[in-house]
């Protein structure tokens, strides 16, 4: 290990589960992004939506924020970076990263419609990380 | 290895890899650009030109591609993230990840231009990775 | 040690403390920000300033330059990616990165307010990275 934060090991984890999550976020694949969650996973994206709890809570939901794509079809792009990762007592870790979304219309440039923060919990759930909760925190918001 | 994606030694490669390779893009060194690539290497970065081939052709594709540069010169900033790894059975790597380009003209403000993906197969030769071929797409791109 | 670049130990090092700096930095902590560089630490951020040198100058610096937040309240991201390092030969390394901005005022949208380089000279101090200098180019600068 050296001198800052956790270990290569996890840190490098982290930063190819984030990646695959959100691929599959950005591809519409709203189960596979619910499996990286735990079965009890708590999700809170959007200040003026509670919380979306439990997997098919936040399949159920992400449908439902996604539902205008039909008739406004976009891609979204979900950055993650700037992490950093801290161990908790109990075994799960904590992260805190900065993220940034780019929506792109058919024939559109892209423009970034979203920069803030996500707070995770990490737990290993049969050798693999999934999220017992993430909070984003939105900049600019009132 | 820990439980998700490949190993880190080659997770880390192919970021270290990426870094020098755009560096080496932006700062108009396309001739290092194309040592990156494969002798018979298959670059596709733009939907409406042909497929670039063989470093010499990568070379000339990109001075081409650039030949603005003289009347308006701008520069160009390549971000690479998001990357996913998968090994495939014939030795090479299958690399996907999200990229970005911000454009900056001289005394004016950063804009974002490109938001998309790449899809590289990736192989080592002498011992350092390369690039068989690239597939950039473009989001919002009809 | 792979094909390409330094130690997967020393570059996820150099990713964990980048990460933490700014975060510090982005939140206003600007003792703890200042920490992250060597007591006689040189920071070159603003063509238009003169460089802030030790601690307690990069300190007074940058209350000085955010003096504006008061009464123009903003949130930034500085986000880094795209590193490559290199380790010369009196123990520093040599680190050039790209960076953006992100900035977002109260209940407005994100806009990318910066694009462009640092240049860092690291070394380590009590087992920890520290910036012994870091040199931002801001791309569009005439």
């Amino acid at each position: 290990m050296a001198g800052e934060g956790v270990s290569v090991e996890l840190y490098v984890e982290v930063q190819q589960f984030y990646a695959r999550q959100m691929q599959a976020l950005d591809s519409g694949k709203y189960e596979t992004f619910a499996e990286t969650f735990t079965e009890d996973g708590l999700f809170t994206h959007t200040p003026t939506r509670p919380a979306a709890s439990t997997r098919a809570g936040i399949v159920a939901d992400l449908y439902d924020f996604h539902a205008g794509a039909a008739t406004d079809p976009v891609q979204r792009r979900h950055w993650f970076n700037m992490i950093t990762l801290v161990p908790l007592d109990d075994g799960t870790i904590e992260s805190t990263l900065y993220a940034l979304v780019l929506r792109t219309r058919p024939g559109g440039q892209p423009e970034v419609t979203f920069s803030g923060t996500a707070r995770d919990v990490l737990v290993r759930l049969d050798g693999r990380l999934h999220n017992r909760s993430r909070t984003v925190t939105h900049d600019g918001q009132r």
